[in-house]
């Protein structure tokens, strides 16, 4: 366990081209033309492995601390092991079971926070200052980061077929402020619009305000992977000039989108990664006769969750 | 509806690469070198298009006719509204809605038949001898069905690395054969191995005869697409030949293969379409320490059976 896996693209030690699937089926239901980018076959199952290889392979720390319950954990964790680094992951003490298990499968070291009696962000400093040598990494704000995410830019630049616009989750803005960066500098002007959880739509409001407008906690929406309190400052400069808009999405469109992506175009998706779809269910006239491209972020979901998200039709 | 769909992979009309999916967890988890090649994103969600496209590309007959309740029908009515072609698909009354509409979604004509009072078989003659011009379709025992399919051989002979065996269901041994035929054009000497319901193992048992040997009935696998009851005549020279053995798995691997693609590949799979994982659980030391390719032929299934399966761990 712990050990990089022993599979020919791993040892290449880069992201795994984004998979395109077409999906006519679920096109024809939303009155356009579509296509999916998903990044639910990535090593570790989600988009953050293209942030976290970038970050460790350029900072030049032995170990690397993050607090993430989620993908970004466990791809850090991965990406570590694939250069031979360390990894911390701070996670809640109720974390699932199978998230804390998939961390140390990938080679980390699971630290457990009381998050009642103590805050994520807490346990972190307390650990950075045991660990002066590591580095303190953040999912989405960080220049690295954005680079990282920049390689689904490129790969979105140089697909061979004719698009409108790009629709990708939006949670601290770490993906879509990569997916522009990409898409610019291939110098390709194709509309990017984020797809963001009604419930915590602070990136929302901080387009509609001109500045970053935080939400007054932790969103507790089902895409649990755009549970943040803002947009970071190294994303909101892009994401301000350079997102075509935001569509905030209810929570029923969220599952709904799920039960669609299994239905119509056999893919299984976890929550955050369906909100693309989301956007489409929740805003049909901004996308209608138009070429489009979903992003789905990720595909990690418990299977409890996911049997209910099948069960509400 | 059942007009072609407007995305220019459907436009040219052939099949669309098999998706090749790198499966580290899974392969921990088995003790193997594993590659999932699947079918799930193909036209109509499995394999059979490959067969369907090029059986009515190469009839001169305006109308085909086909007996299926699956995946089978689907590919035909796609196929055949590609080419300007009718269909005629015969499905038991019973059959789930879901997979009328699928059938009628893609352009087919549904024929129902009350499979108490006649046979599938019965009511296609009757069609046959009302419409002359018709071409009655094997799912699988004919020559352009194996030829079709052979275009997943030639994909697999293609993979950019090293392999020692394939593993596919085995239903009627349409597929298999297909990829053995594919295998040889391309001068590979690649094992391929069937995967079959223990409950419906007449290709295992006719491996073992030298001869076919046919179930007694339609065997009441979970795995519907291998609900055969016995290889065809096509099929079976090519099989006899060509495959280095075939694995009879029990429903309960079926089942857990299905809930280990969930889990550590993100990848949904119908019954069927997991079978190949599952004969690495039923005869894990036949494959162990061997560089395996799983091919999922399909991933078309009700969300209350998928719903079921993930629910028995």
């Amino acid at each position: 366990m712990g050990q990089p896996t022993a599979t020919p693209a791993a040892k290449t030690h880069t992201a795994r081209p984004t998979v395109i699937v077409e999906a006519p089926r679920l096109a024809r239901k939303l009155g356009l033309d579509l296509v999916l980018a998903t990044e639910t076959f990535q090593h570790t199952g989600s988009f953050k492995f293209r942030a976290t290889y970038h970050v460790v392979s350029h900072v030049p720390n032995p170990l690397v601390i993050a607090a993430s319950s989620g993908n970004f954990g466990q791809a850090m964790a991965y990406a570590c092991s694939l250069v031979g680094k360390q990894s911390i992951v701070v996670m809640p003490q109720t974390s699932a079971r199978v998230k804390v298990n998939a961390v140390r499968e990938y080679g980390g070291q699971v630290e457990f926070v009381d998050v009642r009696a103590k805050s994520r962000a807490a346990r972190v400093a307390e650990l950075a200052a045991e660990h002066p040598e590591a580095y303190i990494a953040s999912a989405y704000d960080d220049p690295l980061v954005i680079e990282g995410n920049s390689s689904l830019g490129d790969e979105l630049a140089r697909l061979n077929r004719p698009l409108d616009v790009v629709v990708a989750p939006v949670g601290g803005g770490g993906l879509t402020s990569g997916i522009i960066s990409g898409l610019r500098r291939a110098g390709k002007s194709l509309e990017v619009i984020g797809a963001e959880p009604l419930l915590g739509n602070d990136a929302a409001r901080s387009l509609r305000a001109g500045h970053i407008v935080a939400n007054e906690s932790e969103p507790q929406t089902i895409a649990d992977g755009a549970r943040t309190v803002s947009v970071g400052i190294h994303n909101w400069p892009i994401l301000k000039d350079g997102l075509g808009g935001i569509v905030e999405v209810p929570e029923e469109n969220i599952a709904r989108a799920v039960r669609m992506l299994f239905e119509l175009a056999n893919l299984k998706a976890e929550p955050t990664g369906a909100l693309s779809v989301g956007a489409l269910l929740t805003d049909p006239d901004r996308f209608r006769e138009r070429r489009v491209c979903c992003v789905i972020s990720g595909g990690n979901v418990d299977p409890a969750v996911y049997r209910e998200l099948l069960d509400n039709p």
